[in-house]
């Protein structure tokens, strides 16, 4: 078909000739790749969500955060299962008093009566002001914002929330959010040692998150993983390509020793072809209390979630454990994003 | 059951002899079957709809728009597949302040435990002011109607968003506002010659719009399709009756030269038993670029959607496309009639 | 795991070991079991109940209504099927104004990957004020406000929409409502005669609602079911401990005749194990019109619904069938409960 053709094209570009169709007037329109973010749009980000949770605190401020965008409508065509990140972009939505219509299951949609995504995009971009999407197919928020950019005569923006094993754009953007608030008082970003534990040839996460922070200063890595689940070869050239320091160990004790973050990811076996997670032992990288010692005094502790058996309970109590807020800063970045994307952000400076 | 030969009962008499149930003071109350529409409602109906989408313009105008529904609530009860008109109906609810609960899985429900449809009816009819139902089962809108309208003690009114194969007035509704506006400046619906193309037989879109366009004054139809998918006899029956002039064709060529509308539409193959579509080529019913020139200055070219390969998509770009415009008009059709049905649709005149 | 097995020394133990975890500042905080209600809660959530509906006659009452928690957002979380329980939840929050999300189908949720349901609620506090959930599982309700009680940082209410077959507080709440209200001018509760029909071995609804009516004064109970469903030793030990007058009978006629008030329930053929529901003939538990004559005239009909055929719908027009506003009932004792929940009743003293 021509028009897939067409967009597969366009798709298999590098990001960054891709970047101006999704930027309109020197703004990011669709939020659609990690690297859409430099280090001036995150502070952005950053300062607007520190403002809407102050805002937020009172009875008063959440009926005012209600009215920022209650003219407008959102929704979340959200066909791959997803909990915590539909919860938490419906709740960000909620906060702005943006009203949402949901679609989480596409055997109830006109999908089955054999339409093409792109007039479904296109038809569901007459109903609403905002689409949030999360697609089991790689690049098809890309496609959406494509689509509606190219051929649409109704610009809706498009917020890419997971499409397939390729880009998860929040989910970085709430790991950095919570590193800043953490660094706040100690430098921020720069001059830390970050260290992620997991599967990283297979994980999204530490893939974006890394790219983010390799944006400040005097960064280093530690990929604490499995030999056979190391982090990819791409990812060890941006580095070099950046003279950024890195490891690679199969240690967790010496990977977490001194490091200022500790970033864990549980196994992607999702996608395992042929059940190979099985064969791997993983149990000795998992974070459990005797690990504690080991660690800094303002290390902070975090995980995407959900999490399996990468960091036990009993850490849920200590102070450098902090991912039930990096749960929360989801739903506060996700609330400023979609603030800045309706272009509002500065209503929230008159507020008193 | 006594309850069920009741309704059956009610339900096999002519629509006519329905209508009274349906109507409260005069007032549409139940929104059954495109025939409850005569000329003076549509009229009204469309410029309630005019007047809604230009206050929706500016920011202001939105926000007035949601007050006034504001203190309502309905429920979009859709346990037959469907996104475009799920999401037409839920967004025309938001625009107008309307809060929306959903069941669109009947497996969800308390069906599962035995319970009546009238029961499950008149429990919803509870919670809410305004039912919205789409169904599998032809007739189970004006069941739901008729239960509310006998039985039950609190008068809840219910819109039928497609019951089975045998109605959905709104679908209707939103083809005569989309030829309404094409046509406003050029002697709107009278004096045009309609072409309507597809599985005449099965698809209950073109014989609601038929229907609802023999209203009006010197309107003539062209059936194009397949000898074997032809329109009802019933509908040839009907326009004989009133002396409107129509022809049968295989020929799109023919059928669509010189025509003022052309409207598309796909397959019913969900109802074919033995596969019959299969043994059919509807290849030469696909409108493509070639058969533009063919068409006049002003025709307007439509399709009630999902489309398969009915339209090409190098059509979309062609002014006289209105497609995607009319997907966007059943939302505010579809918000002007719940305002209608509320009887507050003189509150749209007192914004300024 | 240690958790699970903490909360399980928790559940284990008698409820009135466990109320003072769900009872913050001398008010209930969680609501969980029917065991919580006392007769001083009970009346203050009447008159709630009961000056909400008031104020809901009005549009300008409803907008009234809207406003009180509008700046709050709740969670249904139910995984297991129920349309009227969720729909009437729903509904009691839209009445006052709280955004609502939902998690209907645990397999669109995280849990597929493994996540513990403590990390899951953990992480759906993060995002909302108040949790909704009805789970297959015994004592789910109790363990997510255990878990948020004990673990959380973030305090946020749980109530239990029905957890397996043990409790189903707010159904025991809405049948005392129902009952309230019909005998206002009746002496209320006390020196009343309860008939309770059908299967009593197995239903949770007349097992609260007994424990909460033996709360007052001279009332006396008459359990009517055939011989192997009749009501549970302990709910008879119950009562004898508190000398109060109860009789079990395998006949209808005997049981409601000079009744004050008759409960039917249906069979929970559900929990069969082996079909055995099957071997007992109920239609002699079947109340029908001939019936009617043997009822007090003030008598009052109920039925938790759904309904087979438990109670025939020609009962439906008889003044002493409240049924259908029992269910409505449901809505607006729950729109109480949560208002209370967040401490704001006081407002609607407010409204003039």
């Amino acid at each position: 078909m021509h028009l897939a053709d067409t967009w597969h094209q366009f798709h298999t570009q590098a990001i960054t000739n891709k970047l101006p169709l999704f930027t309109h007037h020197n703004r990011l329109f669709d939020i659609l790749y990690a690297q859409q973010f430099d280090q001036s749009t995150l502070s952005q980000l950053f300062t607007i969500a520190d403002r809407i949770r102050a805002i937020a605190k009172t009875e008063r401020g959440m009926r005012y955060l209600k009215e920022l965008l209650n003219d407008k409508r959102a929704m979340l065509f959200f066909v791959q299962p997803s909990t915590r990140t539909f919860m938490s972009f419906l709740n960000a939505c909620h906060i702005l008093g943006i009203q949402t219509s949901e679609i989480r299951d596409a055997s109830t949609s006109s999908e089955i009566k054999g339409e093409s995504p792109e007039d479904s995009i296109r038809t569901f971009s007459s109903y609403v002001d905002l689409i949030i999407t999360r697609h089991h197919d790689e690049g098809f928020a890309e496609k959406a914002a494509w689509v509606l950019n190219v051929q649409g005569k109704r610009k809706v923006p498009v917020i890419n929330g997971g499409s397939g094993k390729d880009q998860h754009p929040t989910q970085a953007l709430l790991d950095m959010y919570t590193i800043n608030r953490a660094f706040k008082d100690h430098g921020a970003f720069s001059g830390k040692t970050y260290a992620m534990i997991g599967d990283l040839k297979r994980g999204r996460t530490v893939r974006s998150l890394t790219q983010l922070l390799a944006l400040y200063k005097d960064v280093s890595f530690r990929f604490i993983s499995p030999k056979e689940y190391t982090i990819g070869q791409d990812i060890q050239q941006f580095l070099n390509d950046r003279k950024i320091p890195f490891t690679l160990t199969d240690s967790l004790e010496k990977g977490i020793k001194g490091a200022d973050a500790i970033y864990a990811t549980r196994l992607q076996d999702e996608y395992d072809v042929n059940n190979e997670s099985k064969h791997t032992d993983f149990s000795s990288f998992h974070l459990t209390e005797k690990h504690l010692p080991l660690l800094k005094e303002h290390c902070i502790i975090m995980h995407p979630f959900p999490r399996r058996n990468e960091i036990s309970i009993e850490i849920d109590k200590d102070p450098r454990a902090l991912y039930w807020k990096q749960a929360r800063n989801g739903m506060w970045i996700r609330a400023a994003l979609i603030l800045y994307l309706f272009g509002r952000e500065d209503r929230i400076a008159l507020y008193t």
